[in-house]
């Protein structure tokens, strides 16, 4: 499929799929985008997916080439470092990067409907309500069926799709990648971990008082560390702050002991007593709200077809490809970085699918394979880690090595959210040179009284 | 649910669901067994599932507790060891293990008809022609439907059966494990290797001869190791051998490569030339025989309910859990061990379901998570080692050692293999343990000259 002829039908209009049918329609192709859920722009249809999220250096890039850069980063809160609440003592602010570097905390569904309507500017058609009833991957066919509201007497017959590529671009639970897999020789996993999430709330008007007295900045990623588990907070821009709970399910201390409001506000007062006078209705919202779980999900490949010379293709994209759990803050950075380079590979192979697709699948697949990891890895350091003395020092002898040879140390945190022309690949096997390089550091005797003396080319120097 | 008042469905009656169900019976259950295919003692009904299986120790004492192992080894014929036709140069025979070990080639439809002959003396009902429609989890129905012969007039209905456990012995395609998969926090994943597999036969008419004018021997198990892939061949009672070739899927020597008639004499002629005159039909056989796919399969967990107090249970076991890859032959094996330990836990925890299968798992995960690694690592040895004068140098060596140190000193292959006391986690463990030893070992100047001079008494040592 060289020619722009075929149609392209992208399954799930969330943000990759609305970010990539802009690419491709950009690029001249007829492009049909297919979701489940109705049209968020006429009603909340937010059901389930959290409500704010952090913009980086990676998802910036890629919606700066389809212009829209600009316009999304007026409606961000620029977020510098992370806030950290302990268990006792004093609060304490840890600087992301270098001075000026920073992520963003955005609305979702804000973001979402700016990239719906870039889409159908550029003459997208977004079909809503319509559910994939199945995928035939060997004539790249789409049964869809209609999903209507309770009120609606139209007709919830099913109708077929057919186009010369399907892309899944529908998440973590893809029906797409359903079909891929039941097709054979299709390598999957999907991987839970013991944790689960709850989002709560601290609205604007009470976010004046915290226990000492101030309000919480609005420029930083909020946490409270507790070793197994955390608290988070993400500003938005009416002030208020979205909280999630990331907590186990089961065990000593879990989702599963609370099941009153009673536990509810002893185990706050236990552990987050600052929080409570923040949110108001925090019993009732965290009995009411949803616990949901954390998945990784790895698979390959991503690209299917064409099996028959007349047939097409179908392609994984986004979470659907590569599930990952939320603590890099890269979901959807890698996603949008996905849609990036398919499009550059397009302009290589000028529009070349079968030359493009499967070096995309190749070039990215270990580089979405080294962020779930990262992702899980960053977990640890979230929860247990940002609390502990060693860490600290550990981040400010890295950002010395950084602020010394700019280039040469790029601390593992910056390499993934700031530098978006190193590979998430890259920069694991450089975060586990670093490490091995600062364990040996921080093992020196009394390396927290030295440690501003230490000889810092010398250490970079062993990167190398 | 401690009584034995519940009913048990048992998806799958291939070899473990069959033996799972006499294990069962005997202990006072009502146990109906529900099978897709038909009766494969009324007609061939082997479709697509390998011919003969090894069987050894774990098997054996598996049968041996519901009194049927004497039985079935009277049907079995003793491989000692593997018999290597290398690419060139002498056959090679490699012993197993000690005099009088050995395993033993079987049918897998003899096996089968004796252990549901057996099921069915004890009461269990054996239900063909079964199809699972749909698993529901939370009240433990199944509902099946009838799965009939193109002749047949009869109903196709559905049916629903209410049980209060529902085993899923299915296969490494479970029909129940897919109930599992959407629901909550199930870990999954399936894994592809490079090469399929294509079944071949030497009839028992052709084995007269091979290259060096004598008979291929009963008592051994052939291969032909060509490094990135392998022919094998397993005696059968009739004097028939099945063979089958480990191939890569794609690539520059591979199944994709062999498309006509002249492909394949060509293929064999430069690498199994001593294989072509005892194969009259390998032509035809090898464009009209499937290429089958290699899986390994990793879950979590394996069993879930009883989510309300009046439902009941569902437990996956054999392939269904934990899909291997063939080539250390444990596949059965490890499926007939999951049946006796079952046993054992419901003798243990006096029939205590509740008790005895949350311990099942937690004991049988890491066993199982270890034979599928240790399965992978075994086609590297059978396909490539095999063939390496230092691999046969390395098992003279420890064959030795183990011949002067028999309980401290026990090979990789014995341990899995001989040893059913020794769990595969463990035997896994202490492998690698050897390994490092012994690549030390080897890694010492003229090894090969000086190995009868080696103080084995200070090696075995260094495994403590």
């Amino acid at each position: 499929m060289t020619g722009k002829n075929k149609n392209i039908a992208i399954v799930g209009a969330g943000l990759v799929g609305s970010l990539l049918s802009i690419y491709l329609a950009k690029r001249g192709y007829p492009v049909s985008l297919f979701e489940r859920r109705g049209d968020m722009r006429k009603q909340d249809a937010g059901g389930g997916r959290s409500i704010n999220l952090a913009l980086s250096n990676r998802g910036i890039k890629a919606l700066h080439e389809v212009g829209l850069a600009d316009a999304i980063r007026k409606t961000a809160i620029p977020m510098h470092g992370r806030m950290i609440h302990p268990a006792d003592g004093q609060l304490n602010f840890q600087p992301y990067g270098k001075e000026g570097e920073f992520i963003n905390s955005i609305s979702r569904s804000g973001l979402n409907i700016v990239l719906m309507d870039e889409a159908e500017r550029l003459g997208v058609e977004i079909h809503f309500n319509q559910e994939v009833e199945s995928v035939d991957l060997r004539s790249t066919l789409l049964k869809m069926s209609t999903v209507h509201s309770r009120q609606s007497t139209a007709d919830s017959g099913l109708w077929t799709v057919d186009c010369g590529l399907i892309i899944g671009a529908d998440g973590a639970y893809s029906s797409v990648r359903s079909a891929f897999q039941i097709s054979d020789r299709f390598d999957y996993s999907q991987t839970y971990i013991e944790h689960g999430y709850k989002e709560l709330t601290i609205p604007a008007v009470n976010q004046q008082s915290t226990v000492d007295g101030r309000p919480l900045t609005i420029h930083a990623l909020h946490i409270w560390p507790r070793e197994s588990f955390m608290l988070i907070a993400l500003p938005n821009p009416d002030g208020s702050f979205t909280c999630t709970l990331f907590f186990p399910f089961e065990g000593e201390i879990s989702f599963d002991k609370l099941k009153s409001k009673e536990d509810v506000q002893l185990f706050f007062r236990k552990y987050f007593p600052d929080v409570i006078p923040l949110m108001p209705t925090l019993e009732e919202d965290f009995l009411s709200n949803p616990t949901s779980s954390l998945v990784t999900v790895r698979c390959w490949p991503w690209v299917k077809g064409p099996q028959t010379p007349e047939g097409g293709t179908s392609l994984l994209i986004g979470d659907a490809a590569h599930g990952i759990v939320p603590f890099f803050g890269q979901g959807m950075n890698a996603g949008f970085e996905d849609c990036r380079i398919l499009n550059d590979l397009l302009n290589q192979y000028e529009d070349d699918w079968e030359k493009a697709l499967p070096e995309f699948q190749n070039q990215r697949k270990p580089d979405t394979d080294a962020i779930a990891q990262l992702a899980l890895d960053n977990f640890i350091e979230m929860r247990d880690l940002v609390a502990d003395p060693e860490f600290i020092l550990r981040k400010k002898i890295e950002a010395r090595l950084h602020q010394l040879f700019p280039d040469k140390w790029i601390p593992l945190y910056s390499m993934v959210t700031f530098n978006e022309t190193i590979r998430y690949s890259e920069a694991l096997k450089i975060g586990r040179r670093q490490k091995v390089i600062m364990d040996e550091l921080m093992a020196k005797p009394q390396i927290s009284e030295n440690w501003e003396r230490i000889d810092c080319e010398e250490i970079v120097e062993r990167l190398e």
